[in-house]
């Protein structure tokens, strides 16, 4: 097999590349951890957001038909990961004084604005945590049935240890009990559970707690893991190809998914573990208690103190594009620059292989250059050796445009196809700056230019009918061209 | 009290126009049903939308602290809306060989689009009926236990005779049961039912439906009318302000409504019924049978063979706020080419306010102005009547324009700020064709013509530096402005 076609991709699990084969090809089944819509996204989301639309293109380009599924966490997410504290939703709630759904909704709507701004393409479904309560339920009543969970006091917990006597805990974070007993040594707010490490899979809600819904146990709500399982079951079985999602989610959250999956159905959900690394600003961790989390909101205004000029959603998106998912990604207003220039000598050199005349003879590898980008899309979809790939060709662009450099006109449709497959549909980068204004400027600022040297040549000045043709011609309409009239555009 | 400044809205359900109070002011609770996700949305979609959009903005500009739930039925809908036949989404799943939820979450998205493009504001709270079987399943209990539903094979239907016995059935539609009993006579189809008119509130699953989830009765799925009894209830409380939809809806959807509501809590939920007239093509009624359904994409990219042109959707927003919610709306070609006539010149009106230079006294009444486009949205949302005023002023922008008319800074202000409320903020009319391109042609047009008049009159043309400037006044930077050197623009 052809290694450079052969898809590889990292997986988590096994801690290092694997071929890509799917189940049941040409079906792909996709689930990604989606946002917790409590607050306006920032730039972790982005991160997370593109890794896997970059996955999914990458893929819908590779020819298969993949059912992406991407959740909306509306329900259950507590402030302490460790099954205490608030729900995150309901605590934004009560400080916005709205119904906890008017939140959940205002931030949905948040996140897709600023998704689709950042040309990240929608999942193939967007299931909501609260939307699957039943399928929760059930997934607690298989789970107490196999003998890993118990009821305590109208909630129910996985019983971890329990389960790793039968099967490895821990195997995807490689934790081991040992260590997680020494680190949860502190039983204060360990409430119903025996042990710390216990994770909640469904909670007996307080008198105050406003979203609950009937059970077996009591009125309440699903643990926050428990979602992703029923809901990844659900809609693309019990065993599908890939799970993505930062890697702040691979412990607890996708530890207990697999413990619950495993537990359920006697085995693990997806083969592959997929997991894009964080961002740091300026070398920091991002955080609301650092102060230095900066929405993307912000980012496209320019509005945080610790940004210097507004960022296009392109920009953003190429940044994070420029470098591997895996690497770490420290954001700065210099890094963030140099990506707003690199975007553009990008575009610019890809708008230039319109201009390139063809000739006889080709003395340049069109071939090559599609082979190198590809093989790097399949190299655990490093989208940072793709790019610096492309940046090698504008330069060759460049100097086919100069005639220093050779193309035929087949080779030239190769290449005009091949770069634009990268640029627009694996990468998903946009000319959003408008296209159409540019041309438009362009057009009028050649008319401005052609009056002036007529008018320097000839010491002579277009006439109406001639400006009017030009701008006809620019499809700005005039509806009155009359000498001495106001003149109209539409 | 000044009726001018009461609300006074048509209620379906009293058949006259009432005055508007909300129950908790300044607190309003809307429910408007929303799309069955099952195909593109067309003009149909947009006037419900764009009506209720239309309230929802109306009351923000009031005042009120609204809640505009907004419903989108994924689930239950079935083909033949008498309780038999397939489900609309999963009949469409089949056709197109999805996973149902794949269809709804496409059909989701692309109503989404189209509603933004139609700057209709998205509701405070979007439910799907397949996120809320659980409050459907406790509402089918209530209602069992009220006596008013019996068990049949797995389903449960609304028992509609015992229920007219001791509530009027029919209140909303007027329709009274033994004309129903004649109008369903034939009892083909009937299945488990005793009475055609009977409907269900929850269906058994035959083996291959594939929507489906556990009850008390059996694995099956909700009818069509219990979601949004269900869902108004979570969001809204029992008794809430406002209940909106289409006219189609009136009968059986929202009797059927009224009904589940009655048995379960006793009394009806909304204080208020609004619905939004039909739309007919060139006369005759919308349907895809008829091969006139129009779709919102066609209209906006021209590509149905009915149309002679595409439509802004800004156009078709106009248009339809141009007739009054209650009246039928033709559609035609010419009707919207009015339409964008009619826009076009508002808006000109509009911006003109701006050209207005004050005088020491006002000959115009711009609190008439104020008072009668306010008067007519509290006439029952009478947009049309709101747009004729406003039309009325356009005049009178023109003469205040051309010194026919003064108008001191105070009232001039008071006038920006009057027209600006209706047309943007109440009526949500937008410029979409491009503010920003409009004044980047006119200022570059008007440079045009400077350096031809320049020419013209002194035998002249303007140098490098003088277009440089007027370029950067328009926003436009120029990066080289030698003389003979290429001009880049950024």
């Amino acid at each position: 097999m052809d290694m450079d076609s052969t898809f590889f991709i990292y997986n988590s699990l096994s801690r290092r590349k694997e071929e890509f084969r799917p189940l049941d090809p040409p079906f792909v089944g996709v689930y990604v951890c989606g946002p917790t819509v409590y607050g306006d996204p920032h730039l972790g989301h982005a991160r997370s957001a593109v890794t896997f639309d970059l996955l999914f293109r990458w893929l819908l380009a590779s020819g298969f038909k993949v059912r992406y599924v991407r959740n909306i966490t509306d329900v259950g997410h507590l402030v302490n990961d460790a099954d205490e504290g608030e729900d995150k939703i309901l605590k934004k709630a009560r400080l916005e004084q709205l119904e906890p759904m008017e939140v959940a909704q205002y931030y949905t709507n948040r996140y897709h604005d600023m998704m689709r701004m950042m040309n990240v393409l929608p999942p193939s479904i967007e299931p909501h945590a609260s939307g699957h309560i039943i399928e929760q339920i059930e997934l607690v009543k298989e789970i107490l049935k196999s003998g890993y969970a118990y009821e305590s006091n109208g909630s129910v917990y996985f019983d971890v240890e329990n389960y790793n006597r039968d099967h490895k805990y821990g195997k995807l974070s490689g934790r081991v009990l040992d260590e997680l007993q020494t680190g949860t040594r502190d039983t204060e707010g360990q409430g119903d559970k025996r042990h710390a490490y216990d994770f909640a899979l469904w909670k007996r809600a307080s008198s105050e707690h406003i979203m609950r819904w009937p059970s077996p146990w009591s009125e309440g709500f699903p643990g926050w893991h428990l979602e992703c399982s029923a809901m990844s079951t659900k809609y693309l079985g019990e065993h599908f190809d890939i799970h993505g999602g930062g890697m702040d989610l691979l412990f607890p959250h996708h530890e207990c998914e697999i413990a619950q999956n495993t537990a359920a159905h006697g085995s693990d959900s997806a083969r592959c573990w997929m997991h894009n690394n964080m961002i740091t600003i300026n070398g920091q961790k991002m955080g609301k208690s650092l102060g230095n989390s900066i929405s993307l909101d912000e980012f496209f205004t320019g509005t945080h103190p610790l940004l210097t000029q507004a960022y296009r959603p392109t920009t953003i998106r190429f940044f994070i594009l420029q470098a591997h998912y895996r690497s770490t990604l420290d954001f700065s207003n210099e890094a963030l620059q140099a990506a707003e220039k690199g975007l553009e000598r990008l575009m610019k050199g890809v708008a230039a292989i319109g201009k390139i005349k063809p000739s006889a003879a080709s003395t340049v590898d069109v071939a090559e250059f599609d082979k190198a980008w590809r093989a790097a899309m399949n190299d655990d979809l490093n989208s940072s050796v793709a790019i610096s790939v492309l940046f090698d060709w504008v330069r060759i662009i460049n100097q086919l445009n100069d005639g220093q450099q050779q193309i035929t006109a087949a080779d030239l449709e190769t290449l005009t196809e091949s770069a634009r497959t990268l640029v627009f549909d694996v990468l998903g980068l946009q000319d959003e700056a408008g296209n159409d204004r540019m041309e438009l400027v362009g057009g009028l600022m050649g008319l401005i230019l052609d009056i002036r040297s007529s008018a320097k040549a000839n010491k002579d000045w277009p006439t109406s009918d001639k400006i009017r043709d030009a701008l006809t011609a620019l499809g700005i309409k005039v509806k009155d061209g009359r000498e001495g009239s106001d003149w109209e555009f539409c």
